[in-house]
């Protein structure tokens, strides 16, 4: 899975048509959906997770919890987003992890919205800009080769503010 | 290098402080930016993009160009964004080909801005969210080895909306 966690001011979308010829079944209310103050998690689940579903559910559980209590939010916006990966799981199994984690989440009292999975959404966010508030993580089940790409690719720059 | 496009009612970005030690150097008005009607493109460049800069520069312009008339807008945001690749580039050399770029497509006759690399920048977007309103590409020197993610992952739900 790859993670891109955004620290907004808010993150809000709306349902413009389908995606997938079977999209997720969706009521009325979650055509449109907003947080404020919110940690945006994009979500690409890949091809390698259907190894071990309920272990990339709990890895990626622990960074977006790692990031928020950073941030200091309770609010998280868990979205698919197709486009951090080229190896993409299949439809069936992403969803599953993708609801699997707003479950657990909600179960842990973070107040927890979820977009709708296989439209095709408008969306408006905004970034607020600090030090944490665009992350990336990639996550795999079995051994802990968790990438971190941002502090990785600063390492290569020797300047790096300390 | 991975592009992120995403075609929106708007993009603006405010310099919030360095995230090198020695950013590109920036004036005043280079703080804030903003275009309206936009192909907002998020754009990483990697590693192996340092064997032929000026290929990956005309590929990433051919690819700017193809969905940019294809979403209608002559308007184009170049956005360098860490977070679309592990394998990240040099920044000098990343700097060169997001610069190059924006200049090529001033050439065209493009209506073009660049956010300045370097800085913690807070951001608002606004996708509009039909079929091409998010697409991304990854670009390689060399052989034609682009691909296109989200076609690829779409052939695999079988019951694709034709
Ligand atoms: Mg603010």
């Amino acid at each position: 899975m790859r993670m891109l966690l955004i620290h907004s001011d808010y993150l809000e979308y709306e349902v413009k048509g389908k995606a997938l010829k079977k999209p997720e079944e969706i009521k009325e209310d979650q055509k449109i959906g907003k947080l404020d103050e919110v940690l945006a998690v994009f979500m690409s689940v890949e091809k390698v997770d259907e190894q071990n579903p309920d272990e990339v559910v709990d890895k990626a559980i622990k960074e977006i919890e790692d990031v928020a209590s950073q941030v200091k939010t309770k609010n998280i916006f868990v979205y698919p987003f197709a486009h951090l990966s080229s190896e993409l799981g299949s439809p069936e199994i992403a969803l599953k992890i993708l609801k699997k984690i707003e479950e657990k989440l909600k179960e842990k009292e973070y107040n927890v919205k979820r977009a709708p999975f296989g439209y095709y959404k408008a969306f408006k966010l905004s970034c607020k800009g600090h030090p944490l508030a665009e992350l990336s993580r990639t996550i795999v089940p079995g051994e802990a080769k968790k990438e971190e790409e941002v502090p990785e690719a600063l390492k290569k720059e020797e300047e790096l503010v300390s």
